[in-house]
């Protein structure tokens, strides 16, 4: 059997062994509804509760603030969408950053339609938001600011808590929500060390189960519930809670959150083993994002003269997997926007390989992408019409 | 062990062993990004694919039509809301009836905040609509028309295909709507039959994962999706897909449409063993919903003089599970609104026990309630002060 090895830990994780034992009894033996009040029903609302409780104890905050979404991309929708239609009578604008993931500048895109002004801000070279523009940004109409925690692409770690300050400094009532999914098992995502009044997150991030996240919300935020029903998750998202996945994801990130250190320790390890070695032995290579406030799992570089996707195909028939960016766009031929946002030049971000780690990648995993990435770097520069003009 | 008998699967049902087997390999093992490119993900693409092609063999329509969502509420959310928003320069109006399930009739009244007029239409004294109602309520500005296959509540089946004829032949352009969570299983939801143009499906009701769900779209209706983010099902529903889940109701989704017939063979036997025996042996109670035209595994029953919720406390103590009425609304005091719709007196409404039976019902459950309930009413009514006066 080809050897497999998985470097696309910021495109999903596995499930958790743990994680996944958990959630089992709930599918088929304690699968009551929450909703209801006999026993086998009070069985699942109890693990929902617990489940609840692990989280907010996690975010640093009250149970009754977490509110269980089906992922990432719902929890940054509802949050936009939540805030801005319920704060409209004071205000229409919102201020995001342009290279946020596409669950929020998409949904921004949607606030557009109905009234809605959005500020993008600019980020550095390294893909940084600069707290300054944030605070440039402010009008008196202004009524959220979503900036993410760190960049799914590149893995660059905003200043949050500095954001925070100064958004707080300015107006108080102006809403702050970060898209933590990337973030979240790397990052302190303890909600006021961020300063934060709204955070998303989505478990298979961090080796819980697809289809479920968190949003966080502050007591007092103005809120328009999204999706209308029943009174599930206190009349703030109707719909009958996933039980089993919510188990699943309170697991995984408790897990995350135990291990944190020694997790970030491993990947950043083997992290700068691949960005060192892959600098050093392949010239025109280049590093993308910031280098050191970065997610400990990612590596991201361009290759000058080369299609990242080639270099994915040539990867995979070795049995390495890894991304040229976000999943959720890799259909697509366009440039990645967060490169573009930073100012990475078009050919050299054609050329962008992202390699996330994981808590499974070991040093022969890593041994194994340098001993063929310079040969089909190579072999890929011998073919590009572009590399040989120069 | 006390023994336990579920006779709520209304509310929820346990995942199918087969159904959960067919899950298990996409949470640690199979587990890539169905948007990624390389031999993990496709893995998970193409399990994904497969899902979405049973899902449409047996709603009959194509892949393409079928939408991935998080279950029944955001399945009904996403069509009200998709339809309403993409069609609005056409009209503002949308019909509905007054026995639909929350995450219809709240959706309508949020949609009320944004311009639109909903007419909801009375039902019979059975629970059931007449298409002649539909009919005469369509205006000129009318965009949707959502009714729902069968009622969660009394297990009312509406007439939907005549209800589709009467909406196509005043105007085509008008997209009719079916909640089909509660039918799925026990009627026919081939889409061409009931001639809808959207249905929403909740895998949990079916012997499915909870957390997961359908709307089917056909082709070439008005829709602006309603989760914005990536790419993921035709740019219709952003978010990863929860591969393990999805595959887990299509299992379940195939295995229930195999077995229909026997299923309803089964549950109707047992339903009209617990109504006849039910209505002979306790005096002053009644069946609420349609004698016939009722799904197969539903028996809703009132009994004058007694609050539904102090049976509901009883029989739990003897381990069977059932409910008064929607799981999703049993936290509130108020009457049903579906039995107050059907003109079902208050001191009535109040005494409502819905039991729905299901696959693993057995003839001893049945005994085993119809041992305990007349004694249990014939306490309760010993107890209450109204029943004295009488």
């Amino acid at each position: 059997m080809q050897r497999v090895v998985y470097l696309d830990h910021a495109a999903t994780t596995p499930v958790h062994p743990k994680a996944l034992e958990a959630m089992l009894p709930f599918f088929s033996e304690s699968y009551g509804n929450p909703s209801s009040i006999y026993a086998i029903a009070r069985e699942a609302r109890k693990a929902l509760d617990g489940a609840r409780e692990s989280v907010a104890g996690i975010l640093g905050c009250k149970p009754n603030e977490v509110i269980f979404t089906s992922g990432g991309t719902e929890s940054d929708n509802t949050a936009i969408k939540g805030v801005a239609f319920a704060a409209k009578s004071g205000g229409n604008h919102i201020i995001t950053s342009s290279t946020e993931h596409h669950a929020v500048l998409h949904t921004c895109q949607f606030m557009e339609k109905f009234g809605f002004e959005v500020t993008y801000l600019p980020v550095d070279r390294f893909g940084m938001v600069d707290p300054a523009d944030v605070e440039r940004a402010i009008t008196d109409k202004t009524v959220l600011v979503t900036i993410m925690t760190a960049n799914n692409e590149v893995g660059t770690i905003n200043p949050i808590a500095d954001i925070a300050k100064v958004i707080k400094n300015k107006n108080k009532h102006i809403v702050f929500h970060t898209d933590a999914v990337q973030a979240a098992g790397s990052v302190d995502i303890a909600v006021d060390h961020l300063g934060v009044d709204m955070l998303s997150l989505s478990a298979h991030k961090f080796y819980g189960p697809k289809g479920i996240g968190v949003l966080y919300v502050r007591r007092a935020t103005p809120f328009l519930p999204q999706q209308q029903g029943g009174g599930q998750e206190r009349n703030r998202r109707a719909g009958t809670e996933s039980v089993a996945t919510i188990v699943g994801m309170a697991k995984a990130l408790e897990i995350a959150a135990t291990g944190r250190e020694e997790y970030n320790r491993h990947c950043q390890r083997l992290r700068d083993r691949l960005i060192e070695s892959i600098l050093s032995r392949i010239e025109r290579s280049y590093l993308n994002g910031h280098p050191t406030q970065r997610l400990a799992n990612n590596a991201n570089l361009s290759f000058e003269y080369v299609e990242g996707e080639s270099i994915l195909l040539n990867l995979d028939m070795l049995g390495i997997a890894c991304s040229s960016g976000s999943a959720c766009t890799s259909a697509s031929l366009e440039p990645s926007h967060v490169l573009m946002a930073m100012g990475v030049p078009v050919e050299i971000a054609h050329g962008s390989l992202r390699l996330t780690v994981g808590s499974k990648t070991t040093d022969e995993d890593v041994d194994y992408v340098l001993s063929h990435l310079p040969g089909i770097i190579q072999k890929l520069r011998a073919m590009s019409p572009l590399a040989e003009v120069r």
